[in-house]
């Protein structure tokens, strides 16, 4: 449960009371007085002796809507008729439609787009295949594939309970790079039935975003799928989170005036974006040695006993090279760069001022950071977290949409380490050298430049690389 | 290639010529001289001098459109700018595409749809795994599975070619009833594999339509998948033309004043549409003892050494109990119907002469029927067939968009044959009896009160059997 009122916690209560004056007024205080914030107040029917109206208003949580409402229930002459959760109520029938690019109203419109106009489609596609790109919905099509074993920070939720989030990407797909993304919520956590379902789908698609898949499956799904597939393929949760940190390092770094080869990192996070994140930030030119990643076990050291995996087991062999052992407090001492892609609620203030002179605080576990930034603040010259209540959110939705838009426009069929580092370049200079401050390092998900730059950045790489 | 010209080859052509008077005469009488019909006339441009006009005709072939258009190059002082074939036009980047239900223009828009509102959804749906249905696409979401082996009339086109067919499918479905319609076209023809397959990706659909999967792989892969599933599974190419046919033959008898347990039927063809024809019309009353059903290698009889497979060896236990062999010209000996669902150009007129009075002729081969309307008719009582150009029409359309709308409107877990004659029903008494003739044993697949119809029967049908 998020302490503040959220959008995520929105309801719509229809009240009906007698038309005197003075009656909105205590509605409105009782909102307030219960921790509420007032939205939008509409009307939906008066007469001289009723009114009734819409109230619109968010809570920190569930409960507390609940409690909003008992407190408005408790003014007398007050009626309450009904309550809308909004988040439900924009949910119900789900969240994305097919839509049909022609209608059909007559025996000509069926000729041109079924039988028997569209056999000779099929017949052209089927001696030349790469017109496929040109006649179908291929070229700007996606699956967005899960198996609801990472869900948010959820956890496993099966494949029903994953295909609100995939709804939502797709919408985030479409109203930011206008492509047609559709979910695929897999019945099955086996890597080889997940890798060959992906497989002998893929023809209706041009490329594969695999989406909120538990590490370390994810990494050798993945892995398979590139190397079995002639359309690119990207895990969301790693490389969309890997461009984005990558990206405000990139401004963090400029005003503590530090080198990202020169700086030491400490992760807090072994999962798909923990991974992910200190590939990428190696292959853009930070030194591995002076990185020192943490996880449930510890910190990751070569030959750790427990809790290891082959790709933990990689990157302990270029890390941490003393084989410092203990926990996360233990690796932020000296730090340049926290960056924690784990639980909320690990670090305290006392960890900060271990870290080295202007330190750089990544928190990015959702809902809850590593630590609160009210209490990192004070101790470090620049905070970060995931969520959009507080500055620096860095959000995957900064590069996924942008970042496919550029595969598919340039029909990329294997997505690089210069494609990504090229993303996150060009997501870090959409930010000034005369706008850039501690509390501005990354654009805002809204700003409507960040897509553009970030599908040319990858375009462009495209065509050098090919 | 059809011999008239039809929607199905378009072309528009962009002509310019000098303003004078007679020039647009010329390009007409030269498109129909050349046995083309004449579409729209738009202008483009017009100067003093020049006139730009769009010349839209309809053509019978691909060859012909390249024929008419050089009538066109012929006409002196016309300079021929572009010629764009409609077909691929309306092709281009495909037909279909996603839609989101609300726009995403700031922060509590991302937060309703999205994080962190959509946690909630998923939580719900954990906990009650049915309102997935509320909350998600799935209630109104079908997949149109395909793994491309019988596109249409074409055979196997493999899954890239079978895909503008699909997108045209998922237009129908949109269209006619509503309902989100994706393609999925699998790279694969291994029967358990695509049973797999389509179960670990059901989650995200309300119902299957299998669709142009060659037979006998198509039946194994619908049992099974009935069985395995707990929504519904429909192969449109067996029982969307069975619906469609027994319809017609209900109103077909009417005409004739013959019951349907008393008819001797005769049946071109043992494939998906052939074989599901055959159970459908006996399960709604037919006998099978006055059947007859011939293939590629003649009559089919029990014990029949060539050509047989379980589904054939099935039929041929119950139907022609006197083993009659031959071909299908001694099937239609003395038979009341002649049911075509093979190939062009079977059957003359010396067969439909050789069937019992009153003969009904359904030739269902596309684009060439079993025998042509013009040669059948002056013999047989009443001639469907499955072209627009002629009346009588049998087109799967007439079934299986109002079919799904019912289905999921009633959450139906298995398809019934109750259904399907109910459907069938629904479809013939469309008719009434004074509008009932031998040109109109069938509504028209622009008929608007179709797909309610059949909806409401199979919905009826699924309260009913609950």
């Amino acid at each position: 449960m998020d302490t503040k009122p959220t959008a995520g916690y929105s309801a719509t209560v229809r009240i009906e009371y007698p038309n005197t004056v003075g009656m909105l007024g205590k509605v409105t205080s009782a909102i307030g007085m219960a921790g509420g914030d007032l939205g939008s107040i509409d009307i939906v029917s008066i007469d001289r002796n009723l009114i009734t109206r819409d109230i619109n208003f968010y809570a920190a949580g569930t409960e507390h809507i609940h409690q909003i409402v008992k407190e408005i229930k408790k003014i007398p002459h007050i009626t309450i008729k009904q309550v809308t959760d909004r988040i439900f109520a924009v949910h119900h029938g789900g969240k994305i439609e097919t839509k049909i690019k022609y209608p059909i109203n007559n025996r000509d419109d069926l000729s041109l787009v079924y039988t028997p106009g569209v056999a000779r489609v099929c017949r052209e596609i089927h001696e030349n295949p790469k017109h496929v790109y040109n006649y179908t919905i291929k070229g700007n099509t996606i699956a967005i594939v899960t198996d609801g074993t990472a869900v948010l920070g959820l956890g496993e939720m099966g494949p029903l309970a994953a295909l609100p989030v995939m709804e939502g990407k797709a919408m985030l797909f479409k109203e930011f790079a206008g492509i047609n993304a559709f979910p695929i919520c897999l019945d099955t956590k086996d890597p080889d039935e997940i890798v060959s379902i992906v497989k002998n789908i893929s023809p209706v698609f041009g490329g594969i975003n695999l989406e909120d898949i538990s590490a370390p499956r994810c990494f050798e799904i993945e892995e398979r799928l590139r190397e079995g597939l002639d359309i690119p393929v990207f895990h969301d949760d790693q490389h969309g989170t890997a461009v984005v940190v990558l990206a405000a390092l990139y401004n963090a770094l400029k005003i503590v005036k530090k080198d990202l080869g020169e700086i030491k990192i400490a992760v807090s996070g072994a999962g798909a974006a923990g991974i992910a994140c200190v590939k990428l930030l190696i292959s853009a030119g930070a030194n591995p040695k002076k990185i020192i990643i943490a996880d449930n076990w510890g910190i990751i050291y070569e030959g750790r006993p427990d809790g290891m995996d082959k790709y933990k087991q990689e990157l302990a062999a270029i890390t941490n090279p003393k084989k410092v052992t203990g926990t996360i407090h233990d690796a932020v001492e000296g730090a340049d760069v926290f960056l924690g892609v784990s639980v909320g609620g690990l670090l305290t203030r006392k960890d900060i001022i271990k870290m080295a002179k202007n330190p750089i605080v990544f928190a990015l576990a959702n809902p809850v950071p590593e630590i609160s930034p009210e209490e990192a603040q004070p101790y470090a010259r620049v905070v970060a977290t995931g969520r959009s209540d507080y500055p620096n959110q860095i959000n995957n939705v900064l590069c996924f949409p942008g970042f496919f838009r550029g595969l598919l426009n340039a029909r990329v069929r294997r997505i690089t380490r210069g494609m990504e580092i090229a993303a996150a370049q060009a997501l870090a200079s959409l930010i000034k050298p005369d706008e850039l401050n501690e509390d501005y390092i990354i654009p805002s998900v809204l700003d409507r430049r960040v897509q553009l730059a970030v599908a040319r950045a990858v375009e462009r790489v495209a065509r050098e690389e090919w």
